[in-house]
This record gives structure tokens, C-alpha cells and sequence, in this order.
């Protein structure tokens, strides 16, 4: 154990580098003024490249799988490490208008710990590989966790035909980026290989910060449903077509988002959450009647069975909607997660590291969905959470502070140097 | 008078011809497989460009104005035509996905009436200005009429800040077409100039195919509300923030949407109608809460007080809806037509032109909007309807026969044979 070695002074270092890099990759943005990095775009390219040079400085060696995850791989300089890695990563894609520390902090925190460790010269029986994965947010696919999908073994292939809103495919804009997509198949870790994942990353909500907490343990990351819903209806002139004769797609449409929102609302047991977060009117046109509307569906509840009666009522309550407007609907679901429990050794271990720390190892769940949740079906994964001010993400406003952050990667270092891949049981 | 000249078989040619011309112009699109013509674009230019083509076929002489609408200019070959022209016209614009005819036909009428007058060798003391405007269905523009409006001397300059999907405004967009905004006073014509303005358009509505009429005549066109209207809550996490503390701007929107449609069939009266034809969300991601919402709105009602009334009813309902959901709201209206009833002489001598070709002058109301309610404000202004299927319009399935586009040349032609400009009150 060598908690002692970091004192305030180099835990405030670490904070302030995290800062540094985070603050040079939230330059990295498609428009000016505002941050936007959407999976395989110019932005990932650089923001990958510009990640791909820290992990070099902190000695690992650099590889990108082929969905352009970037791969640092760090070995013991005695090689006497053994096959077995453990994971550390987060993701460099953001949302549109995004904030920069969702993400980038996990993949700094992976990177700044094993430069601390390999200047250092610590030993382990296990090799350490740091992942910055790309496609977390579904900012330009509707797909979600595709990359570390493929790291895991699960990536689905008809991720591939998706389109975003200019009408690229998925694959399209992989083979644009570079990559072959006859490649995926071999990115995946073999069970044996992956000791286990650990992901560091900014709440995203309030809990840490009303408690007084720096950082918490996750719990689990709670489920979810996502689909695409399409209600059809017929365009019409909007000046010409009485009302008791339309089919107004946006109408059903408005319906349905409200009906939505109350089937969350009712839910007072399991603070489930709903949001259609998009929605595409077409025509479009000011003075025609929408003939076509599509909209997202993100549905989130802990109980798997009362988040999935929820998908029923809504469905349920859709079909009521257009059979009396004459409309039609199909539902596109693209993606579902049950709910993940961290697996309890590592939570363990997270929570002997921040003790050691001298704080509360608090437990809370994650609302939000992680890459942790994808590695999970590879190998026991874990999550420790950073306070964020007022529970603001996916927004400008967004902030951790480099304290709090230094404190994180110090927690990550004395896990590392606690953990043991034999102690580990299978998922 | 000269019916007798046209014999059914020349009639039939004219159908024919209109068809084809109409087919020409309905293959000029930005889109392969459908048609989209929107306004200040290339498609517009090449447009512009075959229908200049055609009138100077027809004997005209063509110029084009500062907003791009092309005139053609039809003289007396003796030059006993004194200053007075008669205007013909319709518009080249079309909606996205739209029908050939919308338009088009009343362009095509307009040369080829002028085509036969002209190789018969008709003498009248007044001239004849065929119009081709270029903004009349506002798909790119939140704006409406601009280019009928300028030639009203009714273009407001405000409409120059306009900007389309992609952030162009519209006096981009109108340098970008090699105009200069600095001519657009120049574009109007004196009252003294303009005797009447006549329109042959679809009926774009069931009501003369319902009746078995081939032609009707506009008693007057039904009065518009537009306005633009953001929703603002706030953005946040879509698994983080609990549905109680959310202020979704979309929810809120979504409660709106119905409030309106529930306005506009509640009055049993007017047949009054309400449509949301766009709705954009920001920033539009499936993991994020909307933080903000704009849609429009057009309201249509044949009494104007009726329509005012409706829309106080929709922003006291708007505001009800906000205060309860913790958003903000703004309303920008850029349009208003009060209800423009056509000039009686003009109806007048459009039902004898139809009578003369054996058909009953029907009168019906217009339930859009047309280049006419703006030519309204400069002289004495009229509509002839001609039958479509089905009342479909707005769509590629719109269909007008050749024999009725015939039918509509005829009595157009006859319509000019009786047109006396000395005959005419002013507006």
C-alpha cells in the first residue's frame, strides 16, 4: 500500500494536469463557441491523436482498434507481467453544446495514473491497458456504447446501417474514418485476457455534492430502453384540409411525448425518468400538415420489470392514440440494458481507496449509462464518481473541480495498487 | 369576343401544351425523385430561366426584378397600348415533396393566353404583364409573399434578416442570386400602371371535383395568422435529472401543439384551421432534455375577428401551460392576411368567360394563400380555380387534367377579351 506516497501537494498536481489536458481537449470542438466531438468525425480523429501522444509520454504503447478506440498499453518494464489486463477508460466522444469533463476525465485519470506509477517503476502481476472509447453518448448514431460493444464481444452488426441526420450510415462513416469494418470481430478482449474494468467519471447529478462528497462508489448503472418511434399520418395543405379530416402526424406525435412523460411521472417508487429527446417533422414546411414524424424514446428505471411495463404502457397508450387519429406508428427499439450491478469486490476496493484518502466511501447508483455497463459482459466493472457542481452535465456549465479530480486519480492510483486479478470471480 | 375561336381540339392543345410545359418545370428539382424548388436556389435560377425562355417565345419581352421574379411584357405590336397592364401571374416556388401544378399552371396559363393573342394578332388598349414570383409557399423562408409583396410596394424589410434551416438569411441568399436588396423599392408598380391582377390556380381542395366543376371563381381569400414560437426550459442528463425538477421545453411544446389543434376544431363556425408544420428541438440529442423548442403556426379563418380571437385564445393558453411547467415563452408572428375578398367586376367577367365556355361559374372561397392577397393592396385582384384530384395538393400525387388546364386557359383568354381597364374602381 503506498497511499502515504501522495501527499496534498501532489494530489493538487495531479488535479491541476487533469485540468490542463481536460481544458485542451474541450478545445477540440466541431463549432466555435460551443463543444461538439461526435464519434469518427475530424474532431475524434484529433482528439484520439492528441490522447494517443499523452499515453505515449506516460509510457504505454499506443494502438486504435478498428471503431477507433484509442488503446494504451502499459506493461511491467521487467516483463514479468503476466497475460492479464485491467481496464481503465472512459470515452472522447461529447454530446452537442457539451460540457468537458464528462468523459475526458475518466480517460486523463487512466493515463495520468499509470504515468504516476510507471515513473514510479511499481510492479504488478497484471498489465494495465487505457481505453478511450468513442461512441458513449449517441450524439450521431442512434446507437449507444457501440464501442465498447466491440470491446466486450458484443458489438451488433446491424449498427452498421444506421444513419445520422445527414443521412451517413454508420459504416459509412467508419470506412471514411479509415477503418474496416471486417476488423471488428477481432477487437474484442478474450475473458481470460480482461482481468477487470474501472471507470472514473463526473456524476452527472446532484447526490456527491448535496452529501459533502468528493467521490462515491457506483452501485449500479441503472437500465434502459431506447427506440426510434415513427407516426405516419398524411400531408396535407394546411389551408385546405378541414380539421376533422386530418391526419396530423405531429399531432399524435405530441400526444404520445405527453403521454410519456406521465407514465415516468407515475412511477413513484423507482424515480424512473423518460425523455424524447429528439424529433423530425416531415415535410417540414410551415403551411403543410406533418405527414411524418419520428422521435426517440430514453427510457431509465433500477427494476427491470417496472421499466419494461413502462415500455408496454407506452406502447399501449400509442397504439390507443393513432387507431383514434387514423395514424400509423412503428417503434424501432436500438438498444436495451438491464440493469448492472458493479461487482462487489471492486466496489470494495474503490471504497478501502478513497477511505485511505480519509472520505466517506459513499454508494449511489448511476442514472446515466456508461461504457461500464458494456464492459461488464466481459469482466467484473466497477465506477467511482466525481462531485460535479449543481448535478450540471451535458452542458456548458458542466464543472469538476480539480481538487475533487486529483482526489479521484489518487483513489484510481490505490486501487491499482490494491488490486489483485486472482482475487477476481468470473462475471 | 371571339369563344367561337376556340374550337374543343384547340382547347385540348392548350391542356396538352400546359402539361408539358408544367412537366418541364416539374423536372427541375434540388432533389432526384421528388420535387423540391425552394426560393433564391439554383432550381429557382433554372426555373426562372425556361420560363423567361417560353415568354419570349410568346412575344414578350422579359426582364427580372430585385427578388428574381421574371416579367414578361406583352405590347400592343401597333403600340396604341397605352401605360395600363393587366398582371397575370402565379409562382415557380414549391414546397418540399411538392405537385407540379401548384403555381406553375398559373404562369403557363399566363404565357400561353398571351402566346395565342399574340399569333392571332389581338389589339387591346392595355397591356399584358405575365408575373412568375418566386416566394409565395415561404419553404425556405419564414416568410411569405415576399416577392408579389414587393411588387405591391408592401415588402417589408425586416424579411431580409430572415434566415433559412442552414442559418442563410435571406438577403444572403438574395446577393448570393446577384440581386441587390438596395433595388427593391424600384420593384413596385404604380396604381396607375397596374389596371388588375388575375390568377389561374389549382383549387388544391375537394370542393369543384365534389361539384363537378371543371373551373371556379375565388370569392375571396381566407385571412392567415403565422408566427414563429419558442419554447425555453433546460437542457439536462437524461438519466440524472428526476422528471419532477425537469423543464422540458419539448413537453411543453408538445401540450401547446394540442391546445392549438383543439382551438381550431372547436370552432364549429368558420371552418377555421390550425397546423404546426415545423418544430425544431435543441439540442436535439436522445440522451438530453430539451432545452428549447421553435415551431410554427398558421392559423386560417374566413372572418378576421374569429382568427384574432384564436390566437389571444392560443397564447393565453400558452402562457397557462409555461407558468405551470417553469418555461419561458416568445411569440414572433411574420405574417397576417386579413380575409382579401376578390374584385366583384373581376369575378364578374371571370364567370361570364366560364359561362361562355358552356361551364356553370361556380364561386367558391380559397382556403390558401395566394401571390393574389397580396396584388390586392396595388389594384383590383381575382382568382379562377381549376379543379384538382382529390383535393390533394402539397404533394406529388397532385393532379389537374389537361382538358380542365385547358378549360382555365380559355376562360382566361376569354377573360382578357373583356377585360376593360377603364371599367375597373380602384382598389
Amino acid at each position: 500500500m503506498n497511499d502515504a506516497v501522495l501527499s496534498h501537494r501532489d494530489i493538487d498536481a495531479l488535479g491541476a494536469r487533469a485540468e490542463t489536458m481536460i481544458t485542451e481537449l474541450g478545445e477540440i470542438s466541431a463549432e466555435p463557441g460551443r463543444l461538439v466531438r461526435l464519434f469518427l468525425s475530424k474532431e475524434h480523429r484529433r482528439a484520439a491523436d492528441v490522447v494517443g501522444s499523452w499515453m505515449r509520454a506516460a509510457g504505454m504503447a499506443v494502438t486504435e482498434d478498428a471503431l477507433g478506440t484509442v488503446r494504451g498499453r502499459w506493461c511491467d518494464p521487467d516483463e514479468r507481467t503476466g497475460a492479464r489486463r485491467l481496464l481503465v477508460g472512459s470515452h472522447i466522444d461529447t454530446v452537442i453544446d457539451a460540457g468537458k469533463y464528462d468523459g475526458p476525465l475518466g480517460v486523463v485519470a487512466g493515463i495520468l495514473a499509470v504515468d504516476r506509477l510507471s515513473r514510479r517503476r511499481r510492479r504488478f502481476a497484471f498489465g494495465i491497458d487505457v481505453l478511450a472509447f468513442g461512441d458513449e453518448e449517441g450524439s450521431r448514431f442512434p446507437s449507444n456504447l457501440s464501442t465498447s460493444a466491440a470491446v466486450a464481444g458484443k458489438f451488433d452488426p446491424a449498427t452498421l446501417a444506421l444513419a445520422d441526420r445527414d443521412g451517413i450510415s454508420y459504416g459509412t462513416a467508419l470506412a471514411a474514418y479509415g477503418k474496416n469494418a471486417d476488423d471488428i470481430a477481432t477487437v474484442a478482449y478474450s475473458r481470460d485476457e480482461a482481468a477487470a474494468y474501472v471507470e472514473v467519471h463526473i456524476e452527472q447529478g446532484p447526490t456527491l455534492e448535496a452529501r459533502g462528497e468528493p467521490l462515491g462508489v457506483v452501485s449500479g448503472i441503472i437500465g434502459q430502453n431506447k427506440m426510434q418511434v415513427t407516426v405516419e399520418g398524411e400531408a396535407g395543405h394546411a389551408g385546405t384540409v378541414p380539421m376533422e379530416l386530418r391526419r396530423d402526424a405531429l399531432a399524435g406525435a405530441a400526444q404520445l411525448v405527453l403521454a410519456i412523460e406521465r407514465i415516468a411521472r407515475d412511477d413513484a417508487v423507482d424515480r424512473m425518468v423518460a425523455t424524447v429527446g429528439r424529433i423530425e417533422v416531415l415535410p417540414g414546411a410551415t403551411n403543410i400538415i406533418p405527414g411524418r414524424v419520428t422521435f426517440t424514446v430514453d427510457l431509465r428505471a433500477e427494476s427491470n420489470d417496472r421499466r419494461r411495463d413502462a415500455m408496454a404502457s407506452i406502447k399501449a397508450q400509442a397504439w390507443e392514440i393513432v387507431e383514434t387519429r387514423g395514424l400509423q406508428i412503428t417503434f424501432d427499439p436500438y438498444h436495451e440494458s438491464t440493469t448492472t450491478p458493479c461487482a462487489p469486490e471492486l466496489r470494495k476496493l474503490l471504497a478501502t481507496s478513497i477511505a485511505g484518502l480519509g472520505h466517506r466511501p459513499f454508494e449511489l447508483p448511476s442514472g446515466a449509462g456508461h461504457d461500464a455497463q458494456m464492459m461488464a459482459h466481459l469482466c467484473p466493472s466497477a465506477m467511482m464518481f466525481v462531485r460535479c457542481r449543481d448535478g450540471i452535465s451535458h452542458n456548458p456549465n458542466e464543472f469538476a473541480s480539480p481538487r475533487d479530480m486529483g482526489l479521484a486519480i489518487a483513489a484510481l492510483i490505490g486501487f491499482i495498487e490494491r488490486f489483485d486479478p486472482d482475487r477476481l470471480e468470473a462475471p
